[in-house]
């Protein structure tokens, strides 16, 4: 037998929540909820929490007004105490570690680190589960919510996608750190990584590097995403996104790159959200990275659908916003 | 932290591959690969060996001709090779193990055993994946063969549903020596598990014990399920069926448990088969598993569709052709 | 070139709209505006007007409080105030006429009469179209209203489905009198037609006698239906539906009469009313009428989907309700 | 009543075949047969008769080999053989009629004119509807042939889009000369009519002018459409031409004009076809006509999708290619 196999890393269960900075409260809680379907689960302070209805944690997601959009964290939920243990100890080593938090509502401790290029993060396990109200109990007991038909109706949180200065670092920062695998990248003429998905779960990535932040700035945000069930849906939000003045940047239409159905909006207080469907699963437990030559990436995505070139440049905070920017 | 959560168990990826016996082999292969899209990579001695697109390994269906239709065997692929022997070590140590053999077309050493009910299965980690011929070469390389507009085109292998005599002793045995992860479950009045779905990866299930054999005959298929993208093309197959003059048993339509979309057929040699998409992630690492009760189940399918008595009674072997039926 | 072809007549444009009696005014009012996602333009007396966001005429569907669910009238638009004046002159030949009146809310005068059976209908050409307020102003200007991302999200009036006593007096009277087009039927084995359906537009029908009227009352409804863009949304209606608490009576599923995609359910004043998609286009000026024998029509549904013995029985008004049932 | 409506003229029943003529003439058989999924009903000469499999007549393509691509001719089917007669009598009147010929594989006499564009055009009435040989028989005897399950599954013939120097003379002449009616159009800022979108259907369009000529060459295409049942199967006749290496132009997108949903390639004889999807219905007998300004028009599709530059200059027969060009 093969000794060579390294026995995999299994200590972080999924993305469990994002907090998005926004500079119009109001306007992006009303994108939230009325436009994607959400529930506001709570409010504290200037932050609100929300869900989508196939959530089971009690909420995926944090609003906070803010100066600037921008990203504020993303947390990962660990898949046991123990493993949560051990990935503290290993963040602690790394020199990126900032220690441990008392928790946020709807979670226990979590440790607090930042990647190489700053992006906030969180690990936690404890954790609560969604108990819906009377009005949001579903038909069928699986489901963790009514499903909300009012506005787009998105399913579940999917995934976040960075810019980063140096994506080799910050990919293999997660993989080295965290037990992240590295599915699909693209590999720059001059040897950089260009681009790095990579997952934890079965899902065929859960985090991506999607691209060199060629401003300099660091932390940046380049989108969000929430899953619907299949294409049609993904088309349905684009008509919903239309009726409603959200301003659509690209698609719907097909990346070559992991193969997913993808439409891209700007919520109100300009941070890019994603509208996916059709992740595929990679349940190959030795599934070998994918490597796209800059060649190959230039040739677009699957149906030569040509996008805005704000789709490589604007991230948030936006360089004129951005603290030292 | 709370210490009496047990550490999950890691050590089967995923379903590898089942063997399907027939007395219709020429029709069986037909249908398989003329009605359902999929390709044939090989042809030993009475089997072929059959994958669908997605499928990253070289088959995931193993076609036997045989006396009577019914399950050969079903494979899991384990997560790496200290993951393989762990299993195996613990299979041998209840009883129902079986020993090694070499393997067969596309993977290495695998242990075989037997659940508590009789159905044969084996694990194994080496795993030959498939590398398309020119005119299955794929446009994107991130996927494994060439889509073929043929048929339905079902994309992977998903689950198999098997009947068994005592449910409880067989959920127990896949979860207390595998691993195995009991998601959802139908309690009886008198105490008994009805039903029990289970899964090893973040797909709601990979196997389910459906209904208990009444019959008595042990080692019973109630089907095997491949998967498509979307609800749509589940429909699309039963526009396809019906014009190929496959016999559709019920559906398309919705599962109260697990809320997948169903479509059974019978392939030309007796063996039921599924069409499902909307298979749930389940993401949750400490995920409750959904206990439905009697009078719960007894409601039916999520939208009342009402299901032929055949559904409930038919397996393969049938008992007329069972060995000692 | 061939005299014996007779030159169509297009004197009939759509169904125009539909007047619904009700038991039960605010749960139908509810499942029609939240449910269905229809708009109210108006309520007179007990009555309440409403569209569907792809309706261009003022409203599709009158709603009316009254002691038994049933149908109220059907009306019809003519293609001219020529072809009205046409079809006036030739009902009130057939001694089937009740002559003319001053119009409802949205349309001018219209001529009165009844089928054979009983139902009350009524044709009219002036026509008020629909001017969305503000709040409801589409994006698109071709479009006559914005498409309301709340419930099923219903395009349009389809058809109307009634029960009658002897249909092929009734498809006749709807042929000879305002010639609509047999496009399929049932013939059964006694020489009787067993249903009937008619279209008048390039849709494959517009109204149909589904089936003999067994309780021998008259003027009975079996449904009116709403069309939705595709199955998917057929699909997605039936898991609202199983959220609202609406009860589903059969569907999703694929008619083998028509090919079209059906979802039955009972509003909550008991009028059936069906959700449609993938109703075909006829565009053949000389059609020859599908005729499906007893036996053929005894197969049942393309997919063999089981039907509740209710969708064979049950009518508006219930025999028991109705005035001399 | 309104003496000034006119009653509409129902002469012309639908658009009933488009011939195509290509230098690549087995290429392009390849793409209609194995990548469209239509069939080869009859060769004679030069030219392959082929039809989608629920076109109701014997054929809707007529593939012929050439010099160059571009149109051959566009035939209307006429409502009734008085309707022909009446047609005729009106195009020969106009100055623009070429005569009667005696008809061609699966239709009668047939009327010949030209638009002022120079598009070559007929009118015929009787006609030869498919009778499948045994193996193109379907399930379901509603429907003209059995649904091939093979490529992208075209349903029948939709509509043609063509170029034209001056689009008011050659919209006013089809409105004048066959009771076309303009169901939507482009009004330019110098006053001329930029694209004019028609119907004889309620099919909300079955022809378009759909750009002004800039070369002056008169008599081009800019593409044939076929149509799908929903945007989903679109999406799917993108995934198969990516494998197949077809050329994709732009989409699968959403028009802003008529709203449908649509995605160009070329075939290999470098004519545009079009998979087109969710063409509406105009069931309004006085619809008004929807005129865009230049500037609504220059907000591009609905969803701001980036259309290339070819989308409005390529046409067949090219420029190089055109007999004076």
């Amino acid at each position: 037998m093969d000794r060579r196999v390294r026995e995999p890393i299994y200590d972080i269960a999924h993305l469990g929540h994002v907090e998005l900075l926004t500079p119009a409260f109001d306007e992006s809680l009303w994108f939230f909820t009325e436009v994607l379907g959400m529930e506001e689960v709570a409010r504290r302070g200037g932050s609100a929490y929300l869900r989508a209805f196939g959530d089971y944690a009690l909420y995926t997601l944090k609003l906070t007004a803010a100066d600037r959009a921008g990203l504020g964290h993303i947390a990962w939920r660990a898949t046991s105490p123990a493993a949560l243990e051990r990935r503290a100890a290993s963040l602690e080593e790394s020199g990126l570690g900032e220690g441990w938090v008392e928790g946020d509502l709807g979670h226990g401790p979590a440790y607090r680190f930042a990647d190489p290029d700053g992006h906030r993060m969180e690990i936690y396990y404890k954790t609560e589960k969604y108990r819906p109200p009377e009005d949001l109990r579903p038909a069928l007991k699986n489901q963790p919510q009514k499903f909300p038909a009012r506005g787009v109706g998105v399913r579940r949180l999917d995934h976040v996608n960075l810019k980063a200065l140096d994506i080799d670092a910050n990919s293999g920062f997660l993989r080295d750190r965290l037990g992240f695998r590295l599915t699909e990248e693209v590999r720059l003429d001059d040897g950089r990584q260009g681009a790095a998905w990579m997952n934890v779960t079965q899902k065929s990535y859960d985090i991506a590097y999607g691209g060199i932040d060629a401003a300099g700035i660091g932390g940046r945000l380049h989108h969000v995403a929430y899953a619907l069930d299949s294409r049609e849906y993904v088309l349905r939000a684009a008509d919903i996104f239309l009726e409603e003045g959200i301003f659509i940047e690209a698609g719907p239409a097909k990346h070559a790159v992991q193969q997913t159905f993808f439409l891209y909006v700007y919520e109100p207080g300009g941070n890019r959200v994603e509208m996916i469907s059709d992740i595929k699963l990679l349940l190959d437990p030795d599934h070998e990275t994918v490597t796209w030559t800059q060649a190959e990436r230039e040739k677009g995505q699957a149906w030569r659908t040509i996008m805005p070139e704000s789709f490589f440049t604007y991230a948030t905070p936006l360089p004129e916003e951005a603290p030292d920017g």
